[in-house]
């Protein structure tokens, strides 16, 4: 039997909580880091997260919950950062290079740092000095509620390099979760974030009242678009109809569970993105994505209609149905 | 302003009833074929269509309604075929290639002849000696309901011959629907047929209870089948992840419209093939497809365990559970 791997899970939301119940299947030692004081005293007492993914019942003889970062870290060979982009440079503050030496660090987290426009897994390189033979991304799709209900699920893990890739993909696979590992970590980490823009755009013209057949030729031309984007950003050979890319987009454009798109959907029934983010409660991470995504793009000049629709009704409040009959005609 | 379009459309169900709709949007001159006297009788008094999409108006100034093939043809420069595959064969019975001699055949028909295992477009060629300058098909993503809302909808029409495909396009093309223009008339083609077989797999183990995670990874492994497949039988520079494909598989395998999911649904909760056909009262396209696809495939070998697990549990009488328990280690 394999050594059990020591892992540290980063944030205390529902995908976390999910990494956690993933984790928690095989042979590892886990420690888990909240924020919330009241949170991790409720799951040291009572054995589940009394804020997402109540149902889940946590072991305390393979997870130590703990608040303080310095302490969850130090034990661990593996970090998972699982926290909206927005709070993750929050969330590491005042952790010191050093106190990552000879560590790996996994993103779980699929948005960009707002402020920098970059992506997680290069500033954590940047950082914390990691190197990035010992960074990957981890890809759906995979909505932590049905890993909660113990419904078949696949992940793949991205790295530059594909043992380490192996590596986290092994300690993640289990019961119901089937793990594969690829190479390209940046394509599959800019398609998890431009796939939450692409919900936004779902959301907002099913809002409008658009149908299937629309949103069918909407996601699409988003796969196009995506394609364009990550072969000039990142050049490579890839297979964009793999899970990691095409199924990542499939499953939150088209699901219910889906924040980005229910944000969206709010938007195209007319609220304004204050009255929207209200009433969610949640932050919809494409909100903040389409602004760094609009940004990196000023430099390449890649042809991305979508995101642009997206963009210029959040941020320049463009009414959704003139962007969308804009948009209308330039889809095919 | 150009010459009105001679067209005529065969077929009396939901499909043929939402092309009428679309060409009675233009300048077009149409001949409505139905085989039922009952039916043409109610269209032609009472103006919609009694047993399918009955809320669409038809306009009898531009639609005339027959029911003798020969009568139906003899005028009209196009035809477009929109009737389920098992039955093209007997809508145009007793008519003689020099009956259609200088005319052009649009297939709107998503299967194959089943006796022979050949396409549509194939056959009309071989059967009638229309040049396969003057084929094409009209692909979606479109669902007839949508159309008959109004709801905006894409359709690429597809030809070996592009000067054709876009001549068909544009008498197509109208307030609603955006068409377009491609020169891949097998791949299109092909990937029609195959949907409808991703669409009973989906149902199928929707039916078992799998969900949204799964279903995204299926779709996605779909893709990659879909591709072996047609860039093994017709290999040519093609992107699947244009709206004649990608989006046509999708609004097929996502939407609650689809037959053939509904079909896939009731086999995945233990319905019998005969008891689910009775049950839904209409033909799952995909049942037919997919014995096609299997026959022809024993001839190139290609990889595809999602359509062979369809065809093992309608056709073999294997368990939907085992089929799928032994498909989902093999997805990715």
């Amino acid at each position: 039997m394999n050594q059990p791997a020591r892992i540290t899970v980063v944030g205390g939301g529902s995908w976390a909580t999910a990494i956690i119940k993933i984790l928690s299947e095989g042979n590892n030692h886990i420690r888990w880091w909240l924020r919330s004081q009241r949170d991790a005293g409720h799951i040291r007492k009572f054995h589940h997260n009394p804020s997402y993914l109540s149902d889940v019942q946590i072991n305390p003889r393979k997870v130590r919950v703990c608040t303080k970062i310095k302490d969850a870290l130090s034990t661990s060979d593996y970090i998972i950062l699982a926290v909206p982009a927005a709070f993750v440079s929050d969330a590491l503050q005042g952790v010191k290079p050093e106190q990552l030496a000879g560590k790996s660090i996994v993103s779980a987290i699929k948005g960009m740092i707002p402020e920098k426009n970059q992506l997680i897994t290069d500033w954590a390189e940047q950082e914390f000095g990691v190197p990035s033979g010992r960074v990957a991304v981890i890809a759906g799709p995979c909505h932590a509620e049905e890993v909660a209900l113990e419904k078949q699920s696949y992940l793949t893990i991205a790295s530059q390099n594909l043992e380490f890739a192996s590596e986290v993909a092994q300690f993640l696979n289990g019961r119901f979760v089937q793990t594969s590992a690829l190479d390209d970590i940046y394509g599959v980490e800019y398609c998890a974030v431009m796939k939450n823009i692409i919900a936004l755009a779902c959301g907002i013209t099913h809002g409008l009242g658009y149908g299937d057949n629309f949103q069918a030729v909407l996601v699409s031309n988003a796969m196009q678009e995506i394609r364009r984007f990550v072969d000039r950003v990142y050049p490579m050979q890839r297979d964009l109809s793999a899970s990691a890319y095409l199924g990542d987009l499939l499953v939150t454009a088209y699901s219910p569970f889906s924040r980005n798109r229910t944000f969206g959907h709010l938007i195209g029934r007319g609220y304004s993105v204050q009255s929207a983010q209200m009433e969610m409660n949640m932050i919809a991470e494409g909100y903040y994505a389409v602004k760094s995504i609009h940004e990196i793009n000023r430099h390449y000049g890649v042809l991305m209609p979508i995101m642009e629709m997206v963009y210029t009704v959040l941020y320049e409040k463009t009414s959704p149905v003139l962007a969308t009959n804009a948009l209308k005609t330039v889809l095919k």
